[in-house]
């Protein structure tokens, strides 16, 4: 039976008649979450009023929450433009951006302008290749070997086997890995406009079958962890994971002086101590200053997957005093990010907001070429990361500049 | 002149006569936030009628975005109750999570549903300190051991100076570490109920002061890496970052089996291959499944910085088989959380969906005693983290069974 | 003019009328040695003459080292039957080490013992390829992405060039890695019996001048620490670097009751607690509890290159509790080695004590198949450190099941 | 009954009569050794002369290897003088250093050279403590929070226990980890002039079984993998173990110009390239082109734990350029070793080559005041380290200066 008074059904929750996660059997997504908001209030005593006064119909967020009770809230603001000379990328965007950080889009939209002045960025995409990684329990290393070397022999067999469950995705690459005997598989593959977990998971539940029809091998887990997704790894800032791609710009030395207040010089300085030495010394896979900050912000307003920010992290920033002949010394500026997991089809990017944001980027939904969509966000992305980069240096090597100098007078 | 007709500042700043970010000067934040949507919208063609649907008033945000256009929804559910026995949690809470990832919430509210059949969760902050690391340029080697014994000799003086620009932070420690010619300081903090980031900044810049006044030492940046903020570092995986935090739970291996339809030696086994040797293979610093999942669902509900994530995912995933005298072998689950920043006073906590969030917990604003808010909150996050480690690898776990099964039958 | 006195040799270098390294230019080796003993004892007071008192013709050492004054002597002793079932290795060795750590021969002999009684070993190399990464210069991401393109599709080019200069190196591949301007080539080589860092060097060089005429990239050093050579690196621990070579063997539970005074179960846990979640939590590259000492030793006595023990160490060991149907619990134990660089020709396998070593194996000079030498020879060092795990670990285990014992008695 | 026949134990050995580790109980360890050649031979027939040849009486080295056989002899050579001003070391020393790696020596004598040039290094130890890391066993985080506290109340009465067991050692601090339900202790120590393993083990063990008796915590292993010992861990590139040492050096331009036919901005863009940025892409903890090697053969030569050179090899080295007022640039250069585990008493220090390379040194036995030998063996080896990382930087970039002119010139 139907209802659409939600006391009724939170009624119905707290006698213990309903599970919270029941509440869509019995009304419609909007009601569910009203009346489960009733039930949270009458546990915790919680006015949940602005959660609740989200600006979509809640069926639409069914594959993205359950027990749904509303919506986060998070401020979007918007940078820009971003001017970009990309693979995919061209021309000038607005970037939104959400974020509770205070000051980040100032400082992000600082830096854009002076990217902005020493006419744009460049941004690559580097390498493309989303991975699953299944785990396999052998007898031990000789069936691991064994096992290794059927891969090795039928990665056309595997591709097929793969891309049946699949009309975008193709797959790269078999990488190989024996530990004991445990044998893992880092499948990667091109999933074009989409961040691809979910494609790449089902592709590679395929292929895992036909290993072990074929092998001695027996999988364990799809994910054995050296895919990696979600967790600060070495594997993901090596070999990349998604989109690797680096975005740079040559920054007249004037405008460094003008714009920046400082120099070429000074901020290199800055940056080796800080990002390059600095992280060195902390064991760090992330030679950044706030990287994940843009990242994060961006992710948020179009729709990626907030856990994978993790992965987004892995970025180096170089900067760099370039002397011109004319004695002048320029910057050299540069952020590279080794695995920027973004799609602009599927998952997070289909939401109200996420979509509208997708669309002042003019990147929402399949691109043509397929992936160019994604490659695109990546390489904007990129640059608003290499904006807050400069910002974030400039900032701090004009204090020290200053600072030297007050040394001097003292 | 303020206007509060947004076409018109969309048209000043069309024609160049304003820019983007100016617009507050010249208008309420509501007003100003439709102007720069229409004047995107006639940039980009976007219609941005949902991200300016939000439920709060713009100056509301002022803190935490600048050029303001709306606000992104990201869908928000509940999981729980979260039965937990910690050292600030106590008894059952509702824990909100805001996520785009399906299927994210019913994995957690499964565990969940585990544990409070298994008498609930314990919990411990085993460590608390939110780090800031600033690095100091000296001539050489001679001057860096120079500084660095002042700074052992001083600690009492550096806490003086820092304490006096807070009323609720405490000064812990001073780590010190020299590479070349730079000094790094690890000043790490209790920042009681906040995330403490900003009030960190404030006191170890005055600490810094002292420093360059009383040593050789010149400060090059307030962050030196060494802290480390959102970046992947070993140095917080080890040494922690906020809150050190473990949850675990004692399974009967009755509950195991029927409610998780497989054995503590299945799952044990599945969580050494994938989670700790395969996160070994990797070259990780995350040795679990997907706890990042769940707390960037957390954290996006309860108002904490998303690109903190990133230290989030610093966890270690537990699982063994204990037999009790009667042959019976329970389960022992547990995940440890290396660096969890969490706050519930200040920042993104004071928006308006996140306070009601955290109102959901009881925990918005300070505790009593100041702290236990955020202690409290770390270690139902780390339950949630836990419910979904449980969930997860079970289910790995009793498909690999079941399909070894299968095979014998073959 | 050449004099074999050394007492005047000695006289004209303290004169300051010849430099140290100049000896060898008046005289034969040996008596060079001599004179720079006279002069370093003149100069220091030290009595040199056990250094001097070395078993060789100076000159046979002349390419290992220069200034030489004699020989360090460092005790060797000899392990085993090994008994090996590899895929390069058959049967029974014995392996000789030399070290300094007492009880270390002690311990790998106990647990070579058991692996002979549970029937050997197996062995098998996984993966291959000796690496060199030279760093090259481009201006901005466009040249990169430019340079990768080129590198991927001219594989062919490069081989040709590479292999121009080798009559037994074979590239095996070429990966690309771009962190903003510059861009590195990581080529892996299969170098057979070789350790062959001289010979990847030499060939990457020739390579590397391919690249630098058809692309737009300058080299700026032959080795950009990507390889990476002698440095604990992640990409090596992941992708492998010189051998990746696993051991395993599954002992009987009966052998680990009698022999090891333990059970699987124990040893298990031990090593999940110290050398699987330990290692995790100290952010290390070796998940074993001392499979360099084993390695250093054997490399010492074997002539391989002391410091790339620092790669040796890039080791995760398994140990798993198996029941079998009729309920007996067998141990399954295993080492991996990811980045193990051996060799069996050139380098420090010439000098005396070493070829004496490396025929105790069997295993001097080039082998049939050409690599299988250095294969046999990587499967045997990895029994080796097998051998000391378990030794180490079911002493650890037994220790503790006795005091566990000991503390339910009182 | 003893025998001086080898021919006839060795007899016995091939008869099973007697094991091969027996031979000591029936004959003096010459004898022992010689029937084990004949014995050695006899199944593989190598030749074991060279090997047998060693010079100096082999109960001496009966602490420091089993099953000996003879000695493996390393060509060793001396470079230097090395200037230093150090904390402990202080004018010119000549160190030895024992290799296979032809050229390594050469090229630390020309860096040694310019550094004289330059006035000396300056080297410093900034940290010092041997780490010992048992890990304990608990029912689980209440009980590890319970242990964690106690032992931070208690550090009194540990350092008590501890240092009960040793007249030179003293306990620094004991830092705790917890994971699940392990309980990781870290006890650091001054151990003075040895390197300290064997003290700081033995001293663990007494402060570990108070942990027992005074808390739930029950001993697994002595080391738990957080000391690290012997593997590539963050823990010890991070915080350090036994001596974190750092060399440097400021080499005035025109020396740089004339002696390394370079400049101080080519040498610091190639150490940025491939020291920090390369070393960065590689998910690296050392930073460096090639400390392993100077520390690997300074080991060797005075009796240094050949194993330690993993830890080694955490080395981060800097070189910047310096404008002087002038307008010359000089290049400061530095070599900062996290983990360098030295001593010049105890273990392998006590054998006869290895003794008279640290008479050659000055540093044989304990310093006055204790400690300080070590510390000058460390600021030493660190200086030497500098000149090898400072000879290889100016030959790479003097060859890329080089050629950027040649590319010039076309």
């Amino acid at each position: 039976m139907t209802t659409t008074d939600p006391e009724a059904l939170a009624d119905r929750v707290q006698d213990g008649d309903l599970r919270i996660h029941e509440l869509e059997e019995h009304t419609d997504a909007d009601t569910a979450a009203e009346a489960r908001r009733l039930f949270v209030k009458r546990e915790t005593g919680a006015d949940l009023s602005t959660t609740g006064d989200y600006a979509f119909p809640a069926e639409e967020a069914d594959s993205a929450v359950e027990n749904m009770i509303g919506a986060a809230q998070i401020p979007m603001g918007v940078v820009g433009p971003v001017d970009v000379s990309g693979s995919a990328a061209d021309g000038e965007h607005y970037l939104p951006m959400a974020t509770t950080e205070g000051a980040l889009l100032a400082s992000v939209n600082r830096g854009l302008s002076v990217i902005r002045s020493a006419d744009g960025a460049d941004a690559r995409v580097t390498k493309n290749g989303m991975t699953r990684a299944p785990v396999f329990q052998v007898e031990g290393v000789a069936e691991a070997a064994e096992t290794v070397e059927w891969v090795d022999d039928n990665v056309d067999a595997l591709r097929e086997a793969a891309e049946s469950t699949t009309s975008h995705g193709e797959l790269l690459a078999v990488d190989t890995y024996v530990v004991g005997d445990s044998v893992y598989l880092r499948f990667a593959y091109d999933t074009k406009d989409a961040m691809g977990m979910n494609m790449v998971t089902i592709a590679t539940r395929e292929a895992s079958e036909l290993v072990e029809a074929e092998t001695p091998a027996s999988l364990v887990a799809l994910s054995g962890n050296l895919c990696s997704d979600k967790k600060p790894a070495a594997i993901n800032a090596v070999e990349g994971r998604g989109r690797s791609v680096t975005a740079d710009v040559l920054i007249p030395g004037e405008l460094v002086e003008e714009r920046l207040h400082t120099t070429a010089d000074a901020i290199a300085e800055a940056n080796t101590r800080k990002n390059l030495t600095g992280s060195a010394k902390a064991g760090s896979l992330g030679f950044n200053a706030h990287a994940a900050n843009v990242i994060a912000a961006a992710f948020l307003a179009t729709g990626q997957d907030e856990a994978q920010v993790v992965e987004g992290a892995n970025a180096i920033t170089t900067m760099e005093a370039r002397e011109r002949e004319d004695g002048t010394t320029d910057l050299y500026a540069a952020v590279s990010l080794a695995s920027l997991e973004v799609g602009t089809v599927g998952g997070g990017t289909k939401l109200p907001t996420q979509a509208e944001a997708l669309e002042v980027l003019g990147l929402r939904g399949g691109g043509d070429p397929a992936g160019s969509n994604a490659d695109a966000l990546a390489e904007i992305i990129a640059v608003g990361a290499l904006a807050g980069e400069l910002s974030l240096l400039a900032a701090l090597s004009s204090r020290h500049l200053a600072s030297a100098h007050e040394d001097l007078g003292r």
